[in-house]
């Protein structure tokens, strides 16, 4: 099938938002998407944006049942690796289910992979939920390391409550 | 023990380097730190910055036996999620083993946290290695959710000749 892969503009927000959703039931959190298109636009296209975002597009006669044409996203930015410097991290990564098996994730991750070493990126992390085994075949096939299963490595969170205990727990000057 | 956190100077560049590379071989993997104070200026003290980072300084007289007086840092930098918006990410926390049990690590986690809360950050993040049993209960004693455990997040990371085929493999146009 015939595709581009181009970066997001603000008029996609709203595409992008969707599929956000749709990632978000497919990882069983629906309830936790508390932004929408409008805090992406704000927060993506500013003049110091948070994030970067590509999108695949296809012709409109290809569209999904429903219209759509943007069919695929992958939101990144930069993060930092105080052992090797730049490095980029993929926040998500997502094809729509009937546009699966064109090439189209990996056309995004080669394109996220192109700007990451423009930007002297030496590293490319994401992270994935261990029940989600195509996504984790999909990466490993590509020689992605598994760093939770080979060194240890556990996510953290604070937020909440948590975050503003943090925040008040401020010792004295 | 009285000490002071504050934003790191350029000048501070060799000591965090000097604690970077204490943190690795904590961490067993000292062969992986490739870079130097001199990255480290080149990347955090720039327009824009790749990195934020907070020291943390003891008087002269209380300092360590080798005469330092930086004797903790904590290097992070802003993420996003796109279910909740701008969030920020810990990458580094260290404290030298002689200053530990003093409150440094809670006060550069406060800092972080406020820092945070300026920047509209609602959530803090880091990793941290499953044998690390005091940095995972002291976050856990601080209402630290490990994701991991919980929600099953696995890392993976593309670097090397991993990173080199993901760009190779671009798709025809």
């Amino acid at each position: 099938m015939k595709y581009e892969i181009r970066a997001a503009k603000e008029d996609d927000c709203k595409d992008v938002s969707r599929m956000i959703m749709e990632l978000a039931v497919f990882e069983k959190m629906p309830d936790q998407v508390a932004i929408s298109s409008k805090e992406l636009q704000r927060d993506g296209f500013c003049q110091n944006p948070l994030f970067q975002c590509l999108v695949a597009e296809v012709p409109e006669e290809h569209g999904s049942k429903d219209g759509h044409t943007v069919v695929g996203y992958s939101l990144y930015f930069y993060t930092y690796s105080t052992w090797k410097g730049p490095t980029v991290y993929i926040e998500d990564l997502y094809v729509m289910p009937d546009f699966r098996r064109d090439g189209i994730g990996q056309a995004l991750m080669t394109k996220v992979a192109q700007v990451a070493k423009e930007k002297r990126c030496v590293r490319l992390q994401l992270a994935v939920l261990d029940w989600n085994s195509p996504a984790r075949d999909f990466y490993a096939a590509k020689g992605g390391q598994d760093l939770t299963v080979s060194q240890g490595w556990h996510f953290i969170r604070f937020d909440g409550q948590a975050l503003e205990d943090l925040v008040l727990n401020a010792p004295k000057d």
